[in-house]
């Protein structure tokens, strides 16, 4: 399958793959949000989308500290998750035609990508601590808790949403 | 790429599209636990996983459930997600020597796999709420409220392998 740039054994190994799987993710993540941008319809919708890119593009900046705080060099692996949520709902984007159903596939598709960043980031914030890396975990926790906020953000969208079609 | 069995035009089309995603996904995991279950030495973790095994055959019956109440047939389309998540776990478990980094590789795979079904199912039910199926929606919530718990007791794991690490 090849994922892996070098054998993993230890804790550190893991933290570093990690690193370079989620250094991945955003990178993709900043290719497909202007596409997205582009399709919606929902005003508050693209707004928010608008926001997350630029959000996502210092998060990005974010691990590149990271990654020099803990000696290594910032690298991307291809992480097979997001490519998965990506194109999924890339694919589900070209079909719908829509607006209504559109908005509601790509705001899904957000929500799948914010949970994967919650679950990784978490993850790598425990990883952080347990590898007594505290400059590392500071870091990390403030991208995680930007990412909690989108999501919450996104579910607002999603609830405000359903109470407008069910009043 | 194919992910799609038929064109997907509607927020019902969305919404049954979705159930046959994240039906696949539950079966995915019930085949993917017992590996972990066999691999993991945290005897917690052992158990959790074991605890999850159940409760995830559970959650493919209330599936199945949705779909009867929904008119459709219970069919599953792959979810390139799921088998991202699965497929790099099994690679790095298949990796991993060291117990501690191989429980942390475990409780990670779980973590991410747990908030990839919170999103599915978060969106689910906003749907089934927006279509009017609130019979679906009830069915839909009984699960999203066990995934969170799951998830809830993935990060106590965490965290007290983090402070036993730094005690």
């Amino acid at each position: 399958m090849g994922f892996l740039s070098k054998p993993i054994k230890t804790l550190d190994d893991l933290f570093v793959h990690t690193l370079q799987d989620i250094y991945y993710a955003e990178q993709k993540i900043t290719k497909a949000l202007p596409k997205m941008i582009e399709k919606v319809t929902d005003p508050e919708l693209k707004q928010g989308f608008q926001t997350h890119l630029g959000e996502t593009k210092n998060q990005i900046k974010r691990l590149e500290k990271v990654f020099q705080m803990h000696g290594q060099p910032a690298k991307a692996v291809t992480c097979p998750a997001i490519d998965g949520i990506v194109d999924e709902a890339e694919e589900i984007l070209g079909d719908v035609r829509d607006p209504e159903a559109l908005d509601a596939a790509a705001l899904a598709a957000a929500q799948a990508v914010e949970h994967y960043e919650i679950a990784r980031y978490g993850t790598l914030l425990a990883w952080a601590r347990q590898l007594g890396r505290n400059d590392c975990a500071q870091v990390l926790q403030e991208t995680l808790e930007e990412e909690k906020k989108t999501d919450k953000k996104l579910t607002t969208i999603a609830e405000s949403r359903v109470n407008r079609v069910a009043v």
